[in-house]
């Protein structure tokens, strides 16, 4: 058995069942394998940052790394912005980047890289396995790497004789470092700061625990204490809607988040240490919290944050208090007329199917979306973490692969959009469930507000026509057709509810354009 | 004047013409700066691969410089791969990339990540300029550093608040450093040497020299002493055609390369030391040429090689001699029937404009343009210098900005395409006069003759799925009129040749989808 063989059979004996790919010529021993063994679905992506954000997709809903089989320096590079955001996002990955032979870097032939270096600025732990006989033990250590907790981000490097030399059996990966609990002291002095504070303390979740258990804990607390429920704007998953524990996002703009959170004397923080701005603007805070404001950090990034939660709620006595759950919405009607960012949130939240999985990269036309559908039914919502556009396609890829009975709707900036619009071809190619929304307002609209934050109250020529995506207008719908997906494009809210309800209906792929 | 204003009149006062980008909020000051000086054209690419390929295109034709405008860590991580081609091409081009403000990297907000160390990895120099007072003195130094024969990567990265706080007036760059001269003794004895192995001796010439006046000299060269003429596969630029000094490309096949070289004694290198194998395969050397052959490596790469070319001839006194320019290619009648490579290289040959700039992209599917090509009009010859796929759209787009007079022809492999092919927007807001060929064989091709290269024969249904762009095939046309660009299908012959005159004929970009 080879080394790349070797690999394989260790990927699937410690239980990855996905690799997302675009392979080359240093990969061809591991796809021989992938054919031999049978052992890994493999998936082609056309472009290495639509395999990347694919396995952050997978890892998100699947709760399990996903591998990644990339070509050298190149094909790590063209995957790095994904790897930001499943960074950023506590993804759990484990990435093969496949290299020349040992002895063929000596001669710089055109695609040598320092491999390692690309890697390390997005990976917690790399590693170039130069021996065949170590291949398998480097990638049990790997799978390992990638399941700390919350989720890490491994890279191993396959140079070339290492995939076609001998290799060893598979290896069992020992069981990754478990997650330290948090102080009990700690919790403590956070329970009997909550009891006194009332609606100005809240407790600030991230990572792990905005699932629906962490919720319903947290919920508890919430009733017990008064205390309000923040979450970062972006966020690897949450799940929501009727039925759930609503969780407040702090708001993307500056001057929204200080005013939401201007009331706060006491925030507990589980997972990340507090809530920042996005961008630093001239004569507005980084820290958005208000300087009265103590924040009680009680779980940090490594440490197990349902049990924090769990370890508060007993502090508090709050074990059997009922959380507030959310009720369904009710809708009297479907808005008509000239399609909006409101109406369109307003449909979304009406028809989105039970348990749908959401990916957001809906950027400045999804502002409505948060709150209109926070009584939608119960669904996960997943955004995008590291602020790297074009993470949702990919990110609908991987959510799609991972629950094949779960309905993936994708809530899409168009410019955001075009940067990884390849991954319709693999949605076609694999006959996911995903439906696609553009916003096609024909901008980075975003930019407009941001240029005006940073104090330019009116874009001169060069940069309204850096910020507008016309001259020409981009037609998704033909884009779409080129790469196999159907779809079509609408601009009244009466068509855009018809168009997505054909594409939930539909098993396959689906994409409709929303011009606004 | 703050200070990215103070940088866009240092680009302007050092000769940058032209800045690619695809901005942020960090870079929202220096488009202002654009917008308040009108000094530089701005010109947008929908993602920030086709940004530094196009940025390269434009250097390598405009012999200079352009800047990019890159969003954070994740917007130069999209631009990575291009860079790595530009960097192998030896490209000047200086890289702005915005960062977060100094005082707001501490708080971990999304998009923060190592700038510098995602910029190493494909720069030669790289600097973060943390004061606004010395964003003019580092926009400077870039632009002298990326002036560094034969051409450097220079990235600098500003901060938003270097950006917004106060800067200097414009500075200029001082020279850049000068390329070493070749010694003189290394010269007289690959002159001694090349008079007494004829045919058995060669001139191996990369970088610089590859243009007329390079390869004059190398004919001159060639017709006193009998050596042969060899260039690297791929190339930054060739200047060929009729009436031009030809000169060999080593075939990609190592199998060929060996066969092609295996007659020589003697190689004198002008520029890369010697010809080495894309990629290393099992039982097959990584150096090409033969053992009993010497190599008198006379210019290294920060070496003028056409001052070495100056050398050696007078040193073989070969001045006044006569190159063995190409005739012009004589076609009786153009190929007709069903389309394939051969008769695609015949009808390119035939009808391409004189003076025409051809993109080479066409990987497996243009090895017979090469020898079919020699004596067409002359024109330049742009390849894809480090084998990370997706430069070919963008050089095009920059190489059409940088020649308004000179014709485009972006000979273009499918699968490749479709990593950048954002970039024919890009050319239809442009006007760009781009004609591209998609050779849509429906697959990466080259894998499966690289599965047969490194041993294994028959590729079983996992491999065979990663190499099929099948299940569902790309449509072109409908892609490139998703993106403003007009273009037809053709499977025959004689509608191919019609279809590149309608293409030729045109001042805009147009697409052909040559069905193979």
């Amino acid at each position: 058995m080879n080394g790349a063989e070797s690999l394989v059979r260790t990927l699937h004996l410690n239980d990855i069942e996905i690799c997302f790919t675009n392979p080359g010529t240093s990969e061809m021993h591991f796809m021989a394998a992938l054919d031999r063994t049978n052992a890994l679905r493999c998936i082609l992506g056309l472009h290495e940052n639509v395999v990347t954000g694919a396995a952050d997709g997978f890892a998100r809903m699947a709760e399990k790394p996903a591998a990644t089989l990339l070509h050298l320096g190149p094909g790590l590079g063209n995957g790095l912005a994904n790897l930001h955001n499943a960074k950023k996002a506590r993804t759990s990955m484990v990435n093969i980047v496949g290299d020349h032979a040992t002895y063929h870097l000596q001669y710089g032939a055109p695609l040598t890289a320092d491999i390692e270096a690309i890697a390390q600025t997005m990976s917690h732990w790399v590693k170039t396995s130069c021996q065949s006989s170590d291949v398998a033990l480097d990638g049990a250590e790997a799978v390992r790497r990638a399941r700390t907790y919350p989720g890490h981000i491994a890279t191993l490097i396959l140079p070339a004789d290492a995939a076609w030399g001998e290799g060893t059996e598979a290896i069992k990966a020992t069981a990754p470092v478990e997650p330290a609990s948090p102080s009990i002291d700690d919790v403590e002095v956070a329970a009997r700061q909550l009891s006194n504070t009332g609606d100005r303390g809240a407790l600030y979740l991230s990572g792990k625990v905005l699932t629906e258990r962490g919720l319903i804990l947290a919920g508890k607390i919430a009733v017990k204490t008064g205390a309000k429920l923040f979450a970062p704007n972006s966020n690897a998953r949450i799940d929501r809607g009727a039925g759930r524990v609503p969780v407040e996002r702090i708001p993307y703009v500056v001057d929204q988040g200080l005013d939401r959170l201007s009331q706060l004397n006491l925030v507990v923080s589980i997972g990340d240490a507090e809530p920042v701005a996005f961008f630093a603007y001239p004569n507005k805070p980084s820290r958005i919290l208000p300087d009265k404001c103590s924040v009680q950090h009680i779980c940090k990034e490594n440490q197990n944050g349902l049990e924090a939660l769990e370890m508060l709620c007993s502090a508090l006595d709050a074990r059997n208090e009922m959380p507030n759950f959310i009720d369904r919405r009710i809708d009297n009607g479907l808005p008509t007329g000239t399609l909006d960012q409101e109406k369109i949130a307003a449909i979304v939240s009406a028809i989105m199917p039970d348990n749908a999985i959401v990916v957001d990269e809906s950027i400045t036309s999804g502002r409505q979306l948060n709150w209109q559908t926070a009584g939608a039914r119960p669904h996960s919502w997943l955004s995008i973490c590291g602020g790297a556009i074009g993470d949702g396609p990919p990110l609908a890829v991987g959510a799609a692969v991972a629950c094949k009975d779960r309905k993936v709707l994708a809530l899409q900036a168009d410019g955001s959009a075009m940067y990884t619009f390849q991954a319709l071809w693999t949605q076609a190619r694999e006959g996911l469930d995903v439906t696609t929304v553009i916003y096609a307002n024909r901008a980075y609209a975003i930019l407009k507000g941001e240029m005006k934050a940073v104090g330019v109250e009116k874009p001169g020529k060069v940069a309204d026509d850096m910020f507008n995506l016309t001259r020409p207008s981009l037609d998704f719908v033909a884009l779409a057709r080129g790469m196999g997906v159907d779809g079509e494009r609408v601009d009244d809210a009466t068509h855009f509810a018809a168009a997505l309800q054909r594409g939930f209906a539909l098993s396959g792929p689906y994409l409709i354009e929303a011009v606004l």
